[in-house]
């Protein structure tokens, strides 16, 4: 007879790290791939994750300045031809519409018809078209800042996809501003990397760096693009938010122009910032365990669930019990919010019902039954510890907002310490190759990490990258100002880079 | 000298209704239209609007069981095929993809490249791809119901489009449901109307008449469409909402089959239901009135506007008034909600600054100088009313909630009044062709209402409607149990039905 499995997930991470993902993904109920090649359907537990992150990322939009508008999803095709390097970066995988109706093809089915003078896109970004308008509203600097923000859907035709990291279709806001000099756009590329940074740490509980790419890997037109980046469990750096000023590449392509305080006509200075639901393949490989999803309770769901157990005929005491706890705890109030309580009382076996919550990455499970009644007390399982235990239901309703405080510390500090455990200073090529090299190519195992190395030319380090399959992920904007040499040149180096293999 | 205009919109409603639209869209800086053809930009007045409606239509959709998911914006043309009256509903006004790059043009610029072995279009509605999602999912009568909404952008390639109205590009909602039995289903499209009706008159302060659409009327594959038909100032109908009870046609399609208790394998029944960025266009055409927009209280972006009044050396004193006033006002609430303040304390001229907010529709504006601060007092003027007047501070504070729900009933009040005053019976047709005909084709003259006629036989009076260019709003649910005789026709008829002129 086979064994039966340890765990929730099969494989673990440690047996196969890509598997388990898409694994976690579906034991979770999260999403799935959809008929339409690189599209995926969000499924109602991974699309109220994505609201919550919505909300929060939202609120501090909001509170930083922003007001959100809508743009249209299309954009014609010459649009894109205006900037040499956006449309150089993003014109080979786009959507584009030519057609505006169907109609009977001879041959049975449908064909398209009334063919458009002008192709359109579907937006992979909205700088063009925003642009567009932006240069009909400016006219003077009392017209500026404008501070803008769109939540919308984007399409890049990508070849390889995988489940809210890379998809042809995905959901995302995306900010874009004018300002009048170039000190203020500055600013504000500052400005929202450190919200990113800020929602990364303090609701995703990811530990994030923030820095600047290097040229090569700047977004398509910018200036400089600001970055955080994440390490997941299997060592890779996730980009899971960017920044970019954009200096006056865009408003000179767009003809974005205003008269200064000073009556002078000067282009305008912009930037664009956005993060997308890969922040969902982000947290999930932040935190989910060999059992499934684990979520940081500022952005779950549902904090508590509870889960009755009973035989038919003590069925009413116990359900009576439970709606007043589910009552006095969702009085109570996590971070500035009531706590979130649901009841699951399908009929479901115990087991089968606990592994669906655990695998959702619930917080807290309460399962609840006669003998924890006469004792006044639950049965509590934390998601981010392995064992259950009792706690009186007094202590649990005066304490639940400090436990769900303590289980969001608790997956900030084990990423935190993940990160510090694979994270390493490097200064000779023979160390950096040890650091990300495999025995075995083809193996899961797990290796590597964040290489912090001076460096002094990107363009020269390309083939030794190349041959590693390992990438610049940013500049660290702090405590990056001792100089010294090229870990693989031995040239001076103002600053140091973070190295890693990357999704 | 030309005499300086009565109102802060030229034209006026009686001059010229089509374009006092147009003009009231521009004056409270709601949208505008884009480079792309039918596609609006919504700017961030109108997304705020747009943003408060979107939260309450949400919170009722989870109050009825709903979850929020996400589904692919493009379509595969088959899919469009399946369902043969769907596919003769949409197929002639769709945006199709038929490739996934651009290449540089041997004779200059980009053109399409990379073609797709099957065309996709943007979705116009989701029907046919949500459900062929939803044949994966249901396999017992265990995973029925399936309750799930989406918040989306749609396209429609319409030839005559109108801001908010009708435009190419249009933001939704689109409720999608799966039942095990007809009874469920029917009982799911009652609820959503009603739901549509509940917002519509207690939010938007919009009465509203719920109908079923007669068979030529009804969305493309449906058994029974629902509709919520309002007045607007103009005295035409529009379409608010739908609910579709889809019977078993789309599951028949797309093979959406459960095994029932009994172990029957049976088509499910499904519903469907929308609304869309047209309410900010039926809201305006509501409430709106020759100085601009007038925004129902529940819906405002911002309740109260604050507009100081000094000179330099007055300004502290003023300014820390006004801002006592406005966190007291702001403690205050309404419709379970704080009430919403804010300040505008930009330099320009008082005149410009208080028509800035009328043309808005701000519910309530204070006008704040010295002087009132030695009375303890601010001018206010109500958004509904022509006469500003001053009130003392602490009845302000102590009655903000009250006033603001004042309005919200005066403006459902008064468009209640006007539908009630050309809402007629009409029971032949001499006096029905008299009730629509103008003397003056091409003139501005607003005439005609909402007529409710016994019919028998929606075919036969196509002819009279046409050349009317009246339509069949809808069979009213309530108050519709006497029989009598067409009205045109002669012929018994069990029902009455509203016709109008209609968007």
């Amino acid at each position: 007879m086979a064994k039966a499995p340890q765990n929730a997930i099969s494989p673990t991470r440690a047996e196969d790290y890509p598997e388990w993902y898409q694994q976690v993904i579906r034991a979770a109920d999260m999403a799935e791939n959809s008929p339409v090649r690189g599209c995926m359907v969000i499924k109602p537990w991974g699309y109220r994750l994505w609201e919550n992150m919505q909300r929060a990322l939202d609120d501090m939009f909001k509170a930083t300045g922003h007001q959100n508008a809508y743009f249209p999803l299309l954009i014609p095709m010459s649009f894109l031809e205006k900037e040499a390097e956006h449309v150089e970066g993003f014109a080979k995988e786009c959507a584009v519409v030519t057609h505006h109706r169907l109609e009977p093809d001879p041959n049975g089915g449908l064909r398209p018809a009334g063919k458009l003078d002008e192709p359109l896109i579907i937006r992979p970004t909205s700088e063009t078209i925003i642009g567009a308008t932006y240069a009909k509203w400016v006219q003077s600097y009392r017209d500026l800042p404008i501070l803008i923000n769109q939540w919308a859907n984007v399409m890049r035709w990508e070849l390889r996809t995988r489940m809210f990291l890379r998809t042809a279709e995905f959901l995302w806001q995306e900010g874009h501003t004018v300002h009048a000099t170039e000190a203020e756009a500055i600013e504000e590329t500052q400005r929202m990397i450190d919200v990113y940074a800020d929602f990364a740490e303090n609701w995703m509980a990811m530990p994030v760096t923030i820095g600047s790419k290097t040229p090569g890997e700047r977004f398509p037109g910018a200036v400089d693009t600001m970055t955080i980046e994440a390490m997941m469990q299997d060592r890779k750096a996730l980009q899971a938010g960017t920044s970019h000023f954009l200096g006056q590449n865009f408003s000179r392509a767009q003809e974005i122009v205003f008269q200064s305080e000073s009556g002078d006509r000067e282009y305008a200075w912009t930037t664009s910032w956005g993060v997308s639901t890969r922040l969902i393949g982000a947290l999930i490989m932040t935190h989910a365990d060999d059992d499934g999803l684990v979520l940081p309770p500022k952005l779950a769901p549902c904090h508590v669930i509870i889960l009755p157990i009973y035989k038919d005929e003590q069925r009413a005491e116990v359900m009576e019990y439970i709606h007043s706890l589910r009552d006095e705890l969702a009085n109570q109030r996590f971070n500035d919010a009531p706590v979130r309580v649901e009841i699951d009382d399908r009929d479901l076996r115990g087991g089968e019902k606990k592994w669906h919550h655990v695998k959702r990455g619930v917080p807290i499970r309460l399962e609840i039954g006669p003998k924890d009644i006469e004792k006044r007390s639950a049965f509590m399982g934390r998601r981010d510890q392995p064992k259950s235990s009792p706690i009186g239901r007094d202590e649990l309703v005066a304490t639940i907002g400090t436990i769900l405080g303590d289980i969001q510390n608790q997956l900030y500090n084990k990423a935190a310490q993940l990160r510090a455990d694979h994270s390493v200073s490097i200064d000779n090529e023979a160390d950096f190759r040890a650091f990300f090299a495999t025995d075995d190519p083809e193996s899961h195992e797990i290796h590597g990490g964040f290489a912090h190395c001076h460096f002094a030319d990107e363009d020269s380090l390309q083939p030794l990258l190349k041959e590693l399959k390992v990438t610049i992920r940013c500049i660290p904007r702090e405590g990056n100002d001792e100089p010294g040499t090229c870990f693989a040149t031995g040239k001076p180096a103002a600053k140091k880079a973070i190295f890693a293999k990357a999704y």
